[in-house]
């Protein structure tokens, strides 16, 4: 595909306004957003470093946005395409940013803030605003980011269609006799190539590395024999891609085909339990109960899901008290495991979106053992 | 040089010992870490990702230091050489994380928080233990990781020296008919080259550019006759390196003459003003005065400099305001710059220790227009 349009400043603006609507719904006085997925997502200004120096967005249903910046980085921050869309007030070093941001926010209400707003940022906001109380946004509006639009689905199919191009290549590189860490560069080469702007995570878990869901690479030789755990992803267009799949170095051994075949059911399992109206936790189980009633409940350690868009790990959570409806737009992961801790694991894993009809996958590689050389 | 030898269990024992007792005497119950710059120099580990799982380490005079992973970050936690002098404790995907962490701190009392702790953290720790007050680690404690070691000293020399040597090479490169980006690519290339396994900037500001200090670079080609402000820096064996000097594409005018001259003197000025006693603002007030007496104040537009270590940003910072007295073994950034809006910028920048005898540069190249071509 050629590369979609830019977001607009009416795109940004239109976005604020929904935030605007949906925090008074909430109960919220407003929304405060520091740099990071939400202030990218809201005007699409990333600064180019986050740093100790306050940078904060404040949304409300009773005042036009406003963006408080760092007088040095105000050149950077009007030349987003969202700057048009805010009044943009900056401070000076010098200058007590909490107390400058104090205007900006009404005093006695509750704000949404973003999750990853510095603890010490919070800190000078109550400081400076007593009467004011806080939120974190996954709590107090989770869903704000959590419905895509048309030119996010864009954006997120063709990052799964260009995490997909990765997988079906890795596939044919020789993984006997290297190191994990080899291999996960290839993956990290192949997915720039394939128009991923950032790479967040190349996990090549070979034999026992693949038990710990959460090994990245290292320094083990690949064996023949062994199963591999391959999940990667990063953003391109701006979006995220994120997909699993559990390779066998030569022909698998029984135990994996029955493990791996497990997994896959408990996979379609969750994909087949979603559509609108469905609660996240029902995905959760749906997948679990597959890797339960075969006896490995315990040893699926992780939760079925996360949400992904402008961040590769953001709500929606495919996880158990998770009562959140899915709704239409919505793109999550499914990917369940089993881990054998000091022998194998597997895991198989897309994105997949909510739609009327049901779900839709955004990874739509084979399914199967993929056996390498 | 050859590569340090990594920091041992004792080194971080060692360090959360100090921290404990530093802690204390400010009248803190403790200090609460979470992933980044804190938690890397008092414990060597570093997720592989920092996501919305709380990670903390609770570190007090009155009990061990305690580490609260998510299980299955577990086994990557562990293999830090800090790990074995913590007691870890995990918490499992739906459990309420600030339930599990609330046994490792003590109520009632105050905790400094690491500053870029995230404030969903900070908040659900405030919800589980509403006893119990926080400050931001660089309020409470600013100065917990200021004072460098022997071995910390040798690595941010050692980067000093490669930021230096990258000085070196890309002032032989074509600056003239090349884009800004493509000079910086130079750049990144060459702090690789000489070591750095992390390059955090790559500043080129040519022109216009360079009167916007936190320009990064961009599409603009470089004219002959430009001033261009290159800053530049990044992590070598985990210490920093930050240095800035200012080249000239052709002669330079005798504008620019003139205002180098000035901000030569001015960083002279900040240098010489280090010494073990002196506040922090003393050396911000000896470089601004050569700047204002110069006329040229009020283009001066941000502090003098910033600490260095295990991040390229950190305290102390060079500041009207900040009276900590300098203490040997801090390191810091002395970078006065002047910017004429639309026209261009002047910034000189060494990182400098503090020593029994006055400030040691780690960057040491000509402080002269260097001519490009």
């Amino acid at each position: 595909m050629t590369a979609p349009e830019p977001f607009t400043t009416s795109d940004y603006a239109a976005r604020m306004a929904r935030v605007a609507t949906d925090a008074a719904a909430a109960g919220l006085a407003g929304v405060i957003v520091t740099p990071g997925p939400d202030l990218v997502w809201l005007t699409g200004y990333q600064p180019t470093a986050i740093t100790e120096r306050l940078t904060a967005l404040v949304v409300s249903a009773t005042a036009e946005p406003a963006l408080l910046v760092p007088t040095l980085e105000r050149p950077d921050a009007e030349a987003a395409a969202g700057a048009a869309a805010v009044r943009m007030v900056d401070w000076t070093d010098g200058v007590d940013p909490y107390a400058a941001a104090a205007p900006l926010v009404s005093p006695g209400g509750t704000f949404g803030i973003s999750d990853n707003a510095w603890a010490m940022h919070l800190l000078g906001l109550e400081g400076a605003l007593p009467g004011t109380r806080y939120r974190a946004l996954t709590q107090a509006l989770p869903m704000m980011r959590a419905v895509k639009d048309a030119d996010e689905l864009v954006r997120l199919e063709a990052a799964g269609a260009a995490a997909d191009a990765t997988y079906l290549e890795i596939v044919q590189v020789r993984f006997a006799g290297r190191r994990e860490t080899e291999v996960a560069a290839d993956l990290a080469e192949l997915l720039r190539r394939h128009g991923h702007e950032q790479v967040d995570f190349t996990v090549v878990g070979s034999g026992p590395n693949g038990a710990n869901p959460h090994h990245e690479a290292g320094e083990r030789t690949i064996q023949d024999g062994d199963a591999v755990v391959l999940d990667f992803g990063g953003l391109k267009y701006g979006y995220g891609s994120d997909t699993t799949r559990t390779v066998s170095v030569g022909e698998p051994s029984a135990e994996l085909r029955e493990v791996h075949a497990i997994v896959r059911a408990a996979q379609q399992a969750g994909v087949d339990a979603v559509r609108p109206g469905v609660s996240c936790q029902e995905v959760d189980r749906a997948a679990r109960r597959v890797i339960t009633e075969a006896g490995y409940g315990e040893r699926f350690i992780h939760r079925t899901g996360h949400g992904i868009g402008v961040t590769t790990h953001e709500p929606p959570y495919m996880i158990e008290g998770e009562e959140q409806p899915l709704v239409p737009g919505m793109c999550f992961s499914v990917e369940p495991g089993i881990y054998l801790t000091g022998r194998f694991g597997v895991r198989i894993e897309d994105i997949v979106t909510v739609t009327e009809d049901g779900g839709r996958r955004f990874n739509n590689t084979d399914h199967g053992i993929a056996v390498v050389a």
